[in-house]
Parts: C-alpha cells; structure tokens; sequence
C-alpha cells in the first residue's frame, strides 16, 4: 500500500516526443512491458546512470550511443529482465534491440538509447521479442501516451509514477513532465531505477548536463528504500525545443531548473511512497552539521537501519534506536550533549537524553501518522540535508522473499 | 528458530570467579534479570566498548573504573534496560549500582564494574532494585553457575550462548569460559552487546589487552546481524591466575590466545545463529581483495543489503541481487569481469556473468540448506577476511515490531 501516493490522473504531452506501449511478453503474457519513445529531430538528451560496478549491457550501451553525439531519435525500454549480468551476450542483446528500433524508425542504432528493468542474470533473446512487438505498436505512437507509458514501465511499482508542470518562458509555454519507475533496490547514487523527464523548452546543449544532474542531487540522489542500489539506474533528461523559446544558457535557466527539479522531487517521492512494503513516508532533515557530508552520512545511517525501520513500521516511538544510529554513522567527533531530535513538532531528545516535555503518548500519536519528519540537529556548525525513505514491513519481506521482479 | 544452535549443555568453572543469578524486577517481574559475578583477589581485568557516540551510562563508568587500575572484584549485569540515553541521571543510577554491590561484598566502588543491557532511553533506579535483590543471591555465589548467567544476561535471545576450553600450558590445566548475550542491533566495532570470557591462567598485565582485541576482531568484530551498533556493546576478559601457571607475556600466550578465539568465536557465531529472526547461517568469505579492508567493506554490503538478507530467507538463489551488492560497495576500480562467486561449492558467478555449469536446480539445492557460505573472489589481490550474518525473515520484522527488550 503506497503512502498517500495516487497515480498521476493526467500527464502533459510534451511536443516532440512520441510514445507507444506493446506486450512482447519479455517475461510474462499479457502484460504492457515495452515503451517505445520516439524523439523529434534536433531534440537533446542528457543521462546520468547507476554508479554501480556492475552495470547492466543497457546502461553500458546507452552511454556509448549518448556519447556519440548523433542525436538520439529514440529510447526502448522493457520490463521483466534486466539483462544485467549477462555479459557479451547482453551486450549484443542491447545492441540488437537497438538495430531493430532504428530500422523500424529510420536512424542509426546509434541514436537509439536501450533501458531494461526487471530479474537480474537471465540471458534473453531481447531483440528478437521486440522486433516481433514493433510493427503492432508503432502505428500507435503519440503525443498523448505518458500515462500507459509510465503504467508499462512499472515491475514491483504499485502505482504509476508520472509529474508534469508548466512555465512560461519569455512568453512561450514551456512543459515539463517525468516519469519514473522504482519500487526496491532502490539506494540511487546518480540517478534511480528508470526515470524520464522531457520539456519542450529549447537549451543550449551544454547547459541540459549539469540541469540534470543537479536536480538528480536534488531528488532521486537523496531517497532510500533499502539501501540497495541497482545495476541499471538510469534517469534521462529530454529536451525537444519545440516550445519556441530562445534556447536557454545554463545561468538563464532558473525558473526551468525548479520546474525540472520539482517534477525529480516529485517522482522520487513517489518512489518512497511506493517502496517495496511502505507503509510510513519518512522525511529525515538533518542540520546542525559541519558538512553536506556528514548530514547525509548520519541521514542515510538512519534510513537504513533495520531497528528503525521496523520501528516505524509498528509506530512504535523507540527514540533509543533513533539514538544509536546517529551515534554509530561515523562522526567520530560527535558531542552527544548537543544532539536535539524531533519527530515531527514533538522534541524528543535534547542535549543527548530524553526531553523533559516528551511523553511516550505524544510520541505515539506522532507515529501513528503515515508521514513523519524526522529532524535531527547536530548542533556542530550550519550544513543541513534531507532524505527520504520508508519504513520496514512483513510486506518488504513478503515482496522480496516470494517474487523475482 | 536458531540456526543449529543449542544451548550449552555444560560450561566449565574458573577458579576465581563466582556467579549468582537474581530476580531484580527490573522490567518484568519473575524474571532472572541481574547476574553478579564476584572475581578473586588479583584477577586482572581488560575490556572492549562499544564506539558508538552514544555510549550508555555504564559504557562510560566501566571504562572510567577499569582506568582506575585499583583491581577488578566484581561484574554486576542487569537486563530489561540499558540505561542508555538516560543522561546524568543514567550516570548517577551506574555509580551508585556500583556502590551498593561494593558494599556488599567489601571492596571500593571503582572496583565494581557495570552492565546494562535492554530498553533504551527509560530512566529507572537501577541501585535500589539491585540493593533489593543482593541479599537474596549474595549466599548462593558459587564457581558452577555459568550455564545459569548464560541464561539470566539473555534479552531478545532465544537460546543461552556460552563456551569453554581446556588447555594445557606448561603442565597446568588452564580453563576458559565464556557467556555471550545479543540478538538484534548487531554489528559491534569494537565488542558485542555483552561478551564475558574468563580463564584462570596467569598472564602478565600488559598481555591481557592485546589479547582481548586480537580475539574480538576475530570474533565479534565479524559478525552482523541488522548493521545496527549497540550504545551497550561490551566485551569483557577475566584472568583470575588460579591455574598456577606461571604468568604468561604476551608472545608465549599462543595457545591461549588460540583457545579464547575460539570461545569468542564460538560465542559470536553463537549470536548470529540466533540473530533476530535468522532462519540461515551465511558465513561470508571474501579472497583475491587488495586490501583487507576492501574485503570487509565488500562482504558487509553484501551481509546489509535487505534484498540479499530476504533472498536468503526464501532460498531463492537471485544471484543478482549478490552482484549488485558487490558492485556497489565503493571499491571503484573494481574489474567485473574478474568476480567469482560461490554458494558452498557451487560456482554460480564466473568472469562477472553466469557460470556456464550453474542451473537454477543446483542453485536451489545449495540455498535450501540452513548453512550458506558465500565466497567471492574480487580477482585483484591476495587479502581474505570472512564475517558471518544471517537472512531477514518475517520474525525479524514481527521481533523489531511487537517488542521492546
């Protein structure tokens, strides 16, 4: 059950680019497993892909085809298997699957981008099953698509996760929508799962990267699930120019950055909120440190602390494990004596031991709720960050020990 | 449901050491919560702490007290609260446990070392309850009561961990013993929750130390069971000299140090068996790193990652999820294509992709055992190091989410 997360109702088309969705039964029939989207000429495309070691054949081959600067025309992306750790062979499998694109498109494979989602390990004939779905789907291409798109591209996702806004910029309206997939294995150190967000505003080329990447940090580079971070994290940014607007330098940018940053913010929520077994959405601000660094590094030891987790999940207000992460991340200066934490308006710890006003009912009835801020102060210095995460249930553990994604 | 893990049926008295077992009321009526442990004149004492910043209160009055060199008389150890995060009043509540059992038993306050294990963050009058109980269990120390503090130290733990040895040391029979408490918040970095071990060999003063932390590392220092790190870890060795050996310094103490090892392995294995929930026992081994701290980093990600943790549970051989761990645990040079990994003797990963021997069959056949080594070969050095975990299950989160030790 996703915490307080709908499913986006409507999602703007973005001039430019185009959608289809088809069954190619990659790993199950009769399920919407393939997205096809079709960029105009001239459009700009900038990624940022998983850090992991291990990176999957499409994320290897996306970055290859980026880099050669053609113009991409298209991006392929397939639930049901992942095609990672599947070695040459996979690497043919995406190269192959972007043969076949270009060919039903008419471009080069190299302007083809290939994403794949889904079960680790099994070697998969990927081309072939989408040369068999291409001609069924392509007829169907359109503007208006981004919600099937954003519903195919789900695995253990419970809810199709989709945002869009709209600016104006020196008198054209500009659009901005995203959407994104990711349920667990979900610890993005450049960019989540799978997530995609296009405008139609013009960019100068060298200003799409950094826009990227900075509302990447911003957004899905500051949400946890489990800690666990996957071979094929990939988030796209797509800009088509068709809103007509003077291509925009990277210092006149601004207003687009925010709507670009609050579409990734909101997506990346929606990831937490529909993690793995959610029940709780838990925001956790820490300030009061002397670094960025250390404040994600005690964030992040908080996120991911089974006892806390659990802990959330039975709304159970056990500060004491609160308490014993914070200690435990690593600040070894930390001066316990100046440490305050709250959950949501209710102080719970000054100056290391328990505050006087706190009584465990009105830390009950802080937890009872579905979404609780956790705000830790370090009280060292002004540096200040803040994560997302979730909580840990039987359902995580259900979803993760019965099913292979 | 420990895994292969039965109490001890017996454990060997130390001469010099007398144990007694009270019901204090601490946190729950009839329940054996305090264990006093009362050592010979001249026994020397060394200890390891936890490093976590939030260190509980008799963390920090057993150091103070062990730095004071006056001669350790006594251990008292409660459970049913930690008198963790409990402030000067935790503090107060320490010294004074400390005076009533030093009055008791005629020695100085800094001589009586304390231990709490249990809720934390409670503030409770720990002296009064102790000064109620000692009376009672003052008359029955006795050197044969080891199975029974064993017992008594226990919180979350559904089986008594203890272990003994003999040995012989220039024709004198030398014993070691050791109980062990823990369950959950398992990933000491310096000792586990609450780890005694006692020997009545003689060694010199300054050997005792080194010995302790070269056991730890060994021992404790390898295990984990959530990636949490206890305010209360505590491991303490006893040397009581009764044997009449003549004092060993520290480059004459191999067989002993060999002996206590093994009892601190023994003991820590012994936690991990019943680790919260555990239903496996996966010893991780980690060869070819270039360092042996690139080795521990890579087999601690992989002993934390929920997804691997629950993969376990279900005996669901998704290797993938093995891989990813290892590719994302910040070793950044790391060549894939040199990863070997193993489930017992079954070779599932080779050059970074699927084993061409490896069937899901025979995968299923190792991961349906209750004991699952891991072994992975970075392929790019000489180092080694091995800790062992266990899986995350249901009653893992039904523990952390119903309960309050």
């Amino acid at each position: 059950m996703p915490v307080a997360l709908d499913p986006p109702r409507s999602l703007l088309p973005v001039a430019g680019v185009r959608l289809a969705i088809a069954e190619a039964q990659i790993r199950y029939a009769a399920r919407r497993d393939l997205t096809l989207m079709e960029l105009a000429p001239g459009t700009q495309v900038a990624g940022v892909f998983t850090r992991n070691r291990f990176r999957a054949a499409p994320v290897l081959v996306a970055e290859e085809h980026l880099a050669t600067g053609q113009g991409i025309r298209a991006l392929i992306i397939n639930t049901g298997n992942a095609n990672a750790g599947t070695g040459a062979a996979g690497l043919r499998a995406a190269e192959d699957s972007c043969r076949v694109v270009a060919a039903a498109l008419g471009c080069t494979a190299q302007q083809v981008l290939p994403f794949s989602t889904g079960v680790i390990g099994e070697p998969i004939d990927l081309a072939g099953k989408i040369a068999a779905a291409l001609p069924g789907c392509l007829p169907a291409l359109a503007e208006d698509r981004w919600l099937e798109a954003a519903d195919a591209i789900r695995t253990t996702d419970t809810v199709a996760k989709g945002a869009s806004r709209q600016l104006n910029i020196a008198g054209k309206e500009v659009t901005v929508t995203g959407i994104a997939k990711g349920s667990g294995m979900i610890r993005p150190d450049m960019a989540t799962m799978l997530a995609y967000i296009a405008t139609d505003a013009a960019l100068a080329p060298e200003a799409l990267q950094p826009i990227l990447k900075q509302a990447v940090n911003r957004s899905f580079n500051r949400i946890t699930v489990d800690g666990d971070m996957s071979t094929n994290d990939a988030c796209m940014l797509i800009a088509t120019g068709r809103a007509g607007n003077l291509p925009l330098a990277l210092g006149e940018a601004d207003a687009l950055i925010d709507a670009i940053t609050e579409v990734a913010t909101e997506l990346a929520q929606a990831i937490v909120r529909d993690g793995e077994g959610a029940s709780k959405f838990i925001p956790i601000r820490i300030s009061g440190g002397r670094s960025v660094s250390e404040c994600l590094q005690v964030a992040y030891r908080m996120a991911h602390s089974p006892l806390i987790k659990t802990a959330f999940f039975a709304s159970d207000p056990n500060w004491g494990r609160l308490l014993a992460a914070i200690g435990s991340a690593g600040v070894e200066d930390l001066d316990v004596e100046r440490v305050q934490i709250h959950l949501g308006d209710l102080c719970i710890v000054r100056n290391g031991a328990r505050a006087a006003e706190y009584s465990e009912e009105a830390g009950q009835a802080v937890m009872a709720r579905a979404e609780i801020p956790i705000h830790v102060d370090l009280g060292r210095g002004s540096a200040q960050e803040q994560i997302w995460t979730c909580d840990l249930s039987y359902d995580y553990v259900r979803i993760n020990a019965d099913y292979r994604s």
